[in-house]
């Protein structure tokens, strides 16, 4: 019978992973080709409002095929009390045995999107970063700095909420770590005084004005995944000398990178996607002067790394206690 | 935490349902515009070759929302050997919790489909059957039977099978019921033979000559859920009286009515759907001359029907228990 595993199995094994090169390989992957990834599919709800998603495909040379449902929910069209679940699930190809369960509860949704926020990074952020900013004090606004540690030197990080409450617990959490993080209310702060910034929110309105945004910035918008989601105002990337997307055909109908396109301020020839601009160095960042940007709208190779990884570890550990 | 339950859990409550009801209160639902269900999501495998269907989708006006996973493969490009597999998952609106995971390994699939066949014999089938034909001896074929029985009173069959072995152990499986059963290897037996028939293959050709079947003749297709499966040739619809589809907007796509739209035989206008038929007498058969047409490629709310009614009894077999 198919194994279940819940959220305090997973983070036991989540432990010993690396998440970030398993992430890595699967954007290669799906540049290259070797993916058979279908259009997201969606659940819209209106009463109470959230919205369902529905993430699945496969690597051509491989054993497995992923589908993941990942869903959000405000508790009412007025409340901000927003609710996040979902699962993963591991099926075999050739017979469709259903291989592992993984109810997350959004936990690995998380993890694989600060991992690419990570890969984004690696390959497009200036070498030397005066002050992170982070955009959203939410799970993902914490997340991406813990992801990031490995990859950027700097540790002075300035962090926009939406209110002072969400920012105190925000430093709260994230005390024990290595960064000297400030907060502030006003994104214009985080537009002027930081060339390397990140935005994690589910805003529908722009949040950092494009006139502020220093030259030689490098942005990872990772809050927008839907057609209506938008956190960078359009002339951000307009004025940006390289436009990342995880996935072009994604990007096309969701994120960032399908408002600028609908706005006619950016062509869709001059997007290059990040699978491509992991084995391709002409295609990364070659000057601190470049402005880059990375849309990342979340892609189903991502969510099929990750469960492979949690999958084997999990059967791993099964295997170490039974002898 | 959800509870998962087995095939031989399901097995058990599924005895004390009612599914024809059901899944007749679904397609109302469906037709009166009462459901969001998106578009088929769909996996195709070229080695081994397969594929997955992920149908999904709510009622507004309820509480929960459903996944359903089936897949199919074959063991190799040249076999035969087919495996279908899946699972139901049904979840609570306005949080997005996993209520139940069905591991039904593909038969709440076939009870859903076989109760959609009552459905439309109910509505469709002329009041004397001469005999029941049956288009293909697996496992869908067997169940059409076993869920007519409450609906039709002729228990003469006649069943084609691709082979002589399949259609014996079609024989002895169905030896406990009351049908009499005879068997055939030549599809114009049944054209020729039944004036109710009922296709249940994966076949991509089709199987019976249009211009055998007799005047007043009912059929249902179920076989084709994809865009290249076909059992019926396009001029059985074209002589129809009427047509009827499960979903009108999921046939333009799939089945047998959009391969008759493609071949310019059959009018959008002239399909009726199935949920409006039941409430309207008008759209059902009012004589032993008409020639009616059931085209049924599976629609979620089938499945989040069969989800809810199995998942209730589940409960309340749990409670009885517990006190």
């Amino acid at each position: 019978m198919s194994q279940f595993y819940n959220l305090t199995q997973i983070k036991e094994v989540l432990k010993k992973l690396q998440p970030i090169k398993d992430i890595e390989e699967g954007f290669v992957a799906y540049s290259e080709g070797k993916t058979r990834i279908p259009p997201v599919g969606e659940m819209i709800f209106e009463k109470p409002p959230g919205d369902v998603h529905i993430k699945y495909g496969y690597i051509v040379d491989d054993d497995y095929y992923v589908i993941k449902i990942a869903s959000g929910f405000f508790e009412s069209p007025d409340s901000n009390r927003y609710t996040s679940d979902g699962l993963l699930l591991l099926f075999k190809k050739g017979t469709g045995e259903l291989v592992c369960a993984l109810l997350d509860e959004c936990h690995l949704t998380n993890v694989r999107t600060a991992a690419a926020g990570a890969v984004a990074a690696r390959y497009l952020a200036p070498k030397h970063i005066d002050c992170v900013g982070i955009v959203g004090a939410g799970t993902q606004g914490r997340m991406q700095l813990e992801f990031l540690e490995s990859i950027i030197d700097c540790r002075d990080v300035m962090v926009w909420g939406m209110n002072q409450k969400e920012l105190d617990e925000y430093l709260k959490y994230m005390e024990p770590s290595d960064y000297n993080i400030r907060t502030t209310l006003r994104t214009e702060d985080i537009a002027d005084g930081c060339n390397f910034i990140v935005t994690a929110t589910p805003s529908k309105t722009p949040l950092l004005p494009a006139d502020l945004i220093r030259k030689g910035t490098h942005i990872t918008a990772m809050g927008s995944d839907t057609p209506e989601k938008k956190e960078l105002d359009p002339r951000i990337l307009q004025k940006a000398d390289i436009v990342v997307a995880d996935s072009i055909s994604q990007c096309l109908l969701r994120g960032e990178i399908h408002h600028a396109l609908k706005a006619g301020v950016l062509k869709k020839e001059g997007i290059v996607e990040l699978g491509n601009v992991i084995v391709n160095p002409k295609l990364q960042r070659t000057s601190e002067e470049q402005t880059t940007i990375a849309d990342l709208t979340g892609v189903a190779v991502q969510d099929l790394q990750i469960a492979k990884a949690v999958y084997h570890a999990l059967v791993d550990k099964n295997k170490s206690q039974a002898t």
